[in-house]
C-alpha cells in the first residue's frame, strides 16, 4: 500500500510518481479547505523558521502567507540579517539553532546542496526555497500542480519550454517531475542555453518523450508553453547574457497563432520575455500560478509535519 | 443616504465632508473596543501585505501594530529585499503577486502616483502609505483624528502649521482634509518653503480660510500648531537645506508665550524645529499622535477590508 | 515575604538571589507548560515590539519564537530599517513611538546604557538584548537556567571560563549572577585578555570564589566549561585579535582528559575555539542552550508583563 513518507523536500528527484499524485489530491483539498476558510487553524501553535539567505521576496511571501493561511506562526530572516554567519558561523550550526526554537524551517540559499546539509543537522523537517544552481521542489510541485489544474489533465499534453534551458533551475525542477507522465516536450532554446546533458540523464527509462529545437514556433503545437527569463544573474559572462536576453518573446500575436487554448505559464519576475499583451487573454495562467502556489506550500507545510487535514 | 464607500485609501483629495465625519465617528468606536480589548479578533484569519519599497519605520510599524492589535496577520518587506524588482519586475506584477497571496496591501514607495498604479492593478484593497512627494492620506486622516480627540471639535479652530510648507507631504495632504470645515490656518514657513500654488488650488470653494506670514509669532493665536521637520532629503540644493534647516523652532518660550491651550502636533520625527522642553508641557500632543494613528488604521483596515465593527 | 519585582529586565546586578530562584523555579514551570503544549495563548493579544537596532539574528529570532510559542504577536525591526534614527531621531522620540504602539519592548542597541535610556522613556516594560559592551542579561540568565538544568544544582559547582574575559559580555554578566551561590571560578584567559577589575569589583562579599590562569588545563577540574569566542568586533587594534585568535581551542581530546561529566557551554557563534568533534559527546551542552533559552525569554517576557502562568 502506498504511504507518502517524505518528511524534507529537498529535491525533485525524491518523488514517485505516486507522491506526485498524492500530492496533487492533498493539494486539491486543501485548496478546498483554504476556499471554504476552513484551513486557519490547522497549524495552530506551529512555528516555522523562514530562513532566506538570499533575497526572493517572491518565494519567501508565498511560504509566509501559506503559513499564516493555516494559522501558523512564523519568524522570518533575511539574508545579511543572517550576523552570526558573517561572524563565520556554520550552516550546521545555524540549523541547530532553529531545531531549538521552531516546528519546520524553509531555506533559501546560494549555494548548491546548501538544503540538504540544513536537513542533516536536524530533526526537524526542511524544506528547501531554492539552493543556488541546485533544486527549487516547489516552485516544481506548484508548477505541475498549475499545469493539472489549468488542463484537467497531465497525460498527453504537449508542453513547450522557452527560453534559457542551460541555467533555467525552475526547468531542470519541472522536468524531473514531469518525467513520470506520457507527455511530450519541446525544448526551446538557443543553441548556447540548450538543456545540459546531466539533466538529460535523469530522463532516461520514463515514458516522458522529448525534442529540442531553436525554433520558437514549436509553441504553435504546445498545450502548456512555460516561459522563462534569461537570468543575467546566472551568467557567467555578460556579453553573452547581452547577445541572448531578447531572442525570444513571447508575445500576443504568437499566442494568438498558437492553439486556441494553449496555456501560458512563467515563474515570475519577468522582463521582456513576455509580454504584458498577453496578460488579457485566457491564455495567461501565470498570475494563477501565483496563488496555486500558496495552496501546494499549506499542503506541503502540514504534510512535512505530519500535520492531518483530510 | 450616506454610505461610505472606499475600498482603496489613496488620496486626501477622495474623501467629502461625511466621509471625514463618518470616519471619525468609527474611529472613535474603534478607539473604544481597543481600550476595552475587543478589537483583537475583529480580523481573525486576514493577511495583510506590508510593502515598504522605501523604508519608513514609524508608518510601517503603525500599520503592522494595527494589523497584530485586529488580530490579524502580516507579510512585510522593506525596500531592498524585493529582489524581483531588482530583477526588473513592474509594480503591476508584483502587486498580481501580491494580490494572490494576501487580502489587503499597505504600500510605500518613492514614486508619486505608484500608489494608484498598484491598485489599479489589483481587486484587493490597496492603502497608500505614502507616496514619493504625493500623498500620505493615512497620516492626514490620524492628524485629522488627533485634532478633533484633543480638542473636542474642528470647526472654529485656528491651526497654525510652521516649516517647511512646500515640500512637506504630510501638510500638504491634511489641508485637503481640513478645507471642508470652517477653521482659519496661519501658513508660517520663509519664502522659500511657501506652500506652493499647485497645493492651493484644491483648496478654493471650500469653506476653510488661511493666511501666510513668516513671522512665527502667529503660533500665539493658534488653538493648534503643527510643527513639520524641514526634510533635508526632499531638497534638490543641499545649500538651500542647510540656510533654513534652522529658521524656526517651537521651544518651551514660545509655547508659553502662546494661547494657554495651544495644542502641538509634529508628524514626528522631529530634529531641531521642536525643542525637548516642550514635552512635558500638557499642550505636548505628539506622542499622543502616534497612539491615535493606530486606531486610526485599525478602522481603516477593517472599512477597506469590509468587517464590520459596530 | 519575598516578591519579584523587576518589570524592566536591563542589568545583572538588578538580580538577588532570591530573584534567581523564583526565576528559575518559574522557568521551570514555564518549560513544563511548553513541552505539554500549554503556554500558546498566555501572551494571548499582547504585542512585543522587536527593536534590533543592531543585528543579532540569534539573540532576535530566540525572543521572536519565544513570543511567538506563548500565541503573543510582535512587530519587528532591525538595524538600517530604523529610518527615523538615519533622520536623526533620538532613542526617547522612538521609544515613545514604540509605547504608543505595544505593550513591551525588546531593544538591542549598539551603544552601552542604551536600554536604561529606553526604559527611562517610557511605562512598558523594557527588556535589554545586549547594549554594545554593556550588559546581556538574559543570555545570563538562560545560562544560568542552563547550568541548573544540566547539573541539577549551582551550589559547589566548579566553573571554567575560557577565552576573551576582557571583553566578552556574556561573561561579565553571568559572573554577576552565579557570584551569589558558592561555586569557584576558574578564568582561563591570555593575560591580554584577563577579567577587568571594574568587573572585579561586583563580586566582592559574595559567596563565590574565583582563580586566574592562562593554562587551559584548569579545565580538568571543572563541572562545567563556559567557552566564549574571541569577538574580533570588539578589538581595537586588529593586530591584538589575529595574534590571540587561536589561543585556546577546546576539542574532544583535551574534553576527554577532563572530568567524566564536564558540560562544555558556549553561548554561539563559535568558530575555532571549540571543535565540533565534541558536539558528539554527551558533555557538549551548548545546542540545548539555545533551547533553554526559548523557555527563559517565555518566563520573562510573562513576568515583565505581569501574566500569570502557575
Amino acid at each position: 500500500m502506498y504511504a507518502y513518507s517524505h518528511k524534507n523536500i529537498l529535491d525533485t528527484l525524491q518523488f514517485s510518481k505516486d507522491d506526485l499524485n498524492y500530492l496533487i489530491e492533498k493539494t486539491n483539498r486543501m485548496n478546498a479547505l483554504h476556499e471554504s476558510g476552513k484551513a486557519f487553524g490547522i497549524l495552530h501553535g506551529k512555528l516555522l523558521a523562514s530562513l532566506f539567505f538570499e533575497a526572493s521576496t517572491r518565494t519567501r511571501m508565498s511560504f509566509e502567507a501559506a503559513m499564516e493561511r493555516l494559522g501558523g506562526r512564523l519568524i522570518s530572516t533575511v539574508g545579511f540579517q543572517f550576523s552570526s554567519i558573517s561572524k563565520g558561523e556554520t550552516l550546521y550550526d545555524t540549523m541547530k539553532m532553529i531545531e531549538a526554537y521552531c516546528d519546520i524551517a524553509v531555506i533559501r540559499h546560494p549555494v548548491e546542496g546548501s538544503s540538504r546539509i540544513a536537513a542533516g543537522a536536524v530533526n526537524i523537517p526542511v524544506i528547501n526555497a531554492g539552493d543556488g544552481a541546485g533544486q527549487h521542489p516547489t516552485q516544481a510541485l506548484l508548477d505541475l500542480y498549475t499545469i493539472v489544474s489549468e488542463k484537467g489533465k497531465i497525460d498527453g499534453l504537449n508542453i513547450a519550454f522557452i527560453g534559457d534551458l542551460k541555467y533555467g533551475r525552475t526547468i531542470h525542477s519541472l522536468i524531473n517531475l514531469l518525467r513520470h507522465y506520457p507527455v511530450h516536450l519541446y525544448l526551446i532554446s538557443p543553441e548556447e542555453l540548450k538543456l545540459p546533458d546531466k539533466y538529460k540523464k535523469n530522463l532516461e527509462g520514463f515514458p516522458m518523450t522529448w525534442e529540442e529545437t531553436t525554433d520558437i514556433k514549436a509553441i504553435w503545437d504546445a498545450d502548456v508553453a512555460y516561459v522563462t527569463r534569461i537570468q543575467e544573474e546566472r551568467f557567467p559572462d555578460h556579453r553573452e547574457y547581452e547577445k541572448l536576453k531578447d531572442i525570444y518573446k513571447v508575445n500576443k500575436e504568437l499566442v494568438l497563432a498558437s492553439k486556441k487554448d494553449t496555456t501560458i505559464l512563467h515563474p515570475l519576475p519577468r522582463v521582456n520575455e513576455l509580454s504584458t499583451d498577453v496578460d488579457d487573454l485566457p491564455n495567461a495562467a501565470y498570475f494563477r500560478q501565483a496563488k496555486y502556489g500558496v495552496v501546494v506550500r499549506m499542503a506541503l507545510l502540514c504534510l512535512s509535519l505530519g500535520v492531518n487535514f483530510d
